[in-house]
C-alpha cells in the first residue's frame, strides 16, 4: 500500500512471479480490500495460491516509524510481518516508509540469535558484477561489532543469493591501509581479521575508488555513510541519465546519433539497472524482509518476490545464524 | 615533483598560467633543477617571472606523511611551503602525496587564528553548478565545531572564488530531518544553526539524493565521510566513462551514431571535467595552498594557478578569518 504507484504495481508483480515460480505455495496481498480486490479483478489475477489480508491503515512516507506504528495498529506494514511472524509467510515485501518497515520488522520478528541489529543489504549495480553495500541505513549508530556481523551477511547474501562463489568483502574506508579510517573502522576491521570467516575473502579497507571497479563484491559500512554513499550513487546516477537523455535530444543530428547508437543505451539500462535485482533485503531477522523502492512497479515487485523465493530456497537466515555464532563464539575465546 | 607525469606538466601549466594572468608577479618552480631547468628549456618558457628553487628530494605516494617529511627535510613540498612561509609567495599547488602536503602546510603555515583544523575543498562538477564537498579529507575524526569552520570556509570559498551570490550550505546526513544523523553531525546542524553565518544560505541537513540535483553549493561532512563520497563520484563517473567507450566503439554502427551525436560527448566533458576547476584547496591555514590531482596535466596546473590568484585577490583567509571570529565569538555568547 505504500509505493507511489498504489497497489496496482504490486498485483501484476505478484502475478508475473506466481507464473514463472512454480515452488511458491501463497502469497498474500495485504492492505484495504477495497483496494486490493479490484486491481486483482483488472489484472485478472485467479490463483488458488493468492489471498488477500485486509489492513485498514496504511504507515505513509510522512509517519514517524515507530509513533506511527504505535497510533496505526492495524497497518498493512505490520499485518504483513505479522503473517511471517506466524509461519504462514516466509518473507515480506513492502515499498513503504523504510524505517516503517525496520521497525516493525525489528520489533516483531527480532533479530536472529546472536546479531544485534538488523541492516540493510543494498544491490549496486555497476559495468561487472553487483556490489552489496551494507548497511544502506537501518542501523546509523554502528558498534564496530555490527559491522562484523553486516560483513558476515552480506558476505552469505552475495553467496546464497547473488550466486558470487567467493565473494570478496571490504569495509568501506578513506584509504586502504590499516592505519586509516577511524575508530569505529579501526576496530571492526581487527574483529573481521579476527574472526575469520568461512567461504570469502576479507580484503580489509577499500576505499571509494574501489566501489565501480570490479574489486569488490560486499562494501561494509554504518548505516550512516552507507546511505549517504547509496543515495549520492542514485543521485549520481540520474543525473547522468538525464543528461545523456537532453543531450541526446538536442537536435535532430543527435538524435540520429542516438538512433544508430541505441543499443548502447539498451545495455546499458540493463546492466545498471537497480530493478534487476528486485529489492534491498532487511538482513539479520527471524524472517525475510525485502524493502522494494516506493517507485518501484510491477518488475520489481516480481523481482523481489523471485530474490525472496531463492533465499528462502537456500536457507538464508540458518547459514547468518550459523555463522555469526562460529565468529561470536571465536572471538569470546580470544577476549 | 609528486605527479605522476614529471615536472614537464606543471612548467607547461606555469606558461599557460603566466601568459594569460599579468597580475602574477613572481613563480617558483620547485624541485630537482637537474629536471626542472631541461624542462623549463624543453617549454620554451623564458620569463622573468619565473623562479627556479631547488629541492634534493622528493615526499613519493609510498611515503607516510609525518615520518617522511621528518626524513626528507629537503622534499620539495617542505621548500615549496616555506616560500609561502616567508611571504615569497601567496600559495602553493602541488600534485603530491595528500597527507604529505596537508602535514607540510599545517607544520610550517599553521592554521588561521581561530580555526582548529584544515580542510580539504573539493570542488565536484554537476550537469547544474559545481558544488564544494568539504572535507575531502584532511580531517578524518572531526569534532562538530570543525563542520561548522568547514560550513563557514567551503561558503566563503563558493562566495570569493567560484562567484556564487549566496551560496547554499548544507551538512551532509542520512536524512533531512534534524533527528536524523549522528551525534557528530547533530552537534554540528545545531552550532551552525546558532552561528548565523551571513552572506549564506543555511540549509541545515542534506542528503545524498540531493548531491546532484543543484540544490546545494557547498557539502560539509567529515573527513572520513568526504573521502568516501569523492572517491566514490570519482570511481563511479570513471565507471561511467568506461561504459560509454565501450558501448560506443562496440560496432560500426554504433561508431556512426557517435560521430553523429559527437557533441553530446563534447558537453558533457566540458560541463563535468574535474580540471575545470583546477585542484581542490586546502582551507583554513596561513596561506594558500591548493592540492591537485597526481594525473593532473598542464591544463589542470594553469587552472590552479589562475584558481590560487583569484583566492589571493579576493583575500580568501581574511574573510575566514573575520567570520570565523564572529562566529567563534556568538558560540562564547551562547554557551
Amino acid at each position: 500500500m505504500g509505493g507511489d504507484h498504489g497497489c496496482r504495481v504490486a498485483v501484476h508483480g505478484a502475478k508475473s512471479a506466481l507464473q514463472s515460480d512454480t515452488k511458491i505455495t501463497a502469497l498474500y496481498l495485504v492492505g484495504n480490500e477495497a483496494e486490493v480486490k479490484p486491481a486483482l479483478a483488472a489484472a485478472g489475477l485467479r490463483d488458488a495460491r493468492v489471498h488477500v489480508v485486509h489492513a485498514s491503515e496504511v504507515l505513509t512516507m510522512e509517519d514517524k516509524p515507530v509513533t506511527g506504528l504505535r497510533k496505526k495498529k492495524d497497518c498493512s506494514i505490520l499485518r504483513a510481518v505479522d503473517l511471517v511472524k506466524e509461519g504462514k509467510a516466509d518473507a515480506v515485501i513492502s515499498p513503504g516508509n523504510t524505517g516503517g518497515i525496520v521497525a516493525a520488522s525489528t520489533i516483531r520478528l527480532r533479530t536472529l540469535e546472536g546479531v544485534d541489529r538488523p541492516a540493510i543489504a543494498c544491490i549496486i549495480p555497476t559495468e561487472h558484477t553487483p556490489f552489496v553495500l551494507i548497511d544502506g541505513g537501518a542501523n546509523p549508530e554502528s558498534k564496530p561489532v555490527h559491522l562484523l556481523h553486516q560483513a558476515i551477511m552480506g558476505g552469505i547474501y552475495a553467496r546464497e543469493v547473488l550466486g558470487q562463489k567467493r565473494p570478496r568483502i571490504g569495509i568501506l574506508s578513506n584509504g586502504t591501509e590499516d592505519i586509516k579510517g577511524n575508530d569505529l573502522v579501526r576496530e571492526a576491521n581487527k574483529l573481521c581479521r579476527a574472526a575469520e570467516m568461512s567461504g570469502v575473502d576479507y580484503l580489509g579497507f577499500i576505499e571509494g575508488h574501489d566501489l565501480f571497479t570490479g574489486h569488490v563484491d560486499v562494501v561494509v559500512t554504518d548505516g550512516f555513510v552507507g546511505n549517504i554513499v547509496l543515495k549520492t550513487i542514485e543521485s549520481m546516477a540520474s543525473g547522468f541519465k538525464r543528461m545523456l537523455k537532453s543531450g541526446f535530444t538536442k537536435n535532430v543530428l543527435r538524435q540520429a546519433g542516438a538512433a544508430l547508437a541505441q543499443g548502447v543505451f539498451r545495455d546499458m539500462k540493463s546492466r545498471m539497472d537497480p530493478e534487476e535485482h528486485g529489492g534491498a533485503p532487511l538482513l539479520g531477522l527471524n524472517g525475510n524482509v525485502i524493502k522494494v523502492h516506493g517507485s518501484a512497479r510491477e518488475k520489481v515487485f516480481a523481482n523481489a518476490i523471485r530474490q525472496s523465493a531463492t533465499a528462502v530456497a537456500h536457507h538464508l537466515n540458518q547459514h547468518i545464524q550459523r555463522e555469526v555464532a562460529a565468529a561470536n563464539a571465536r572471538l569470546v575465546v580470544l577476549a
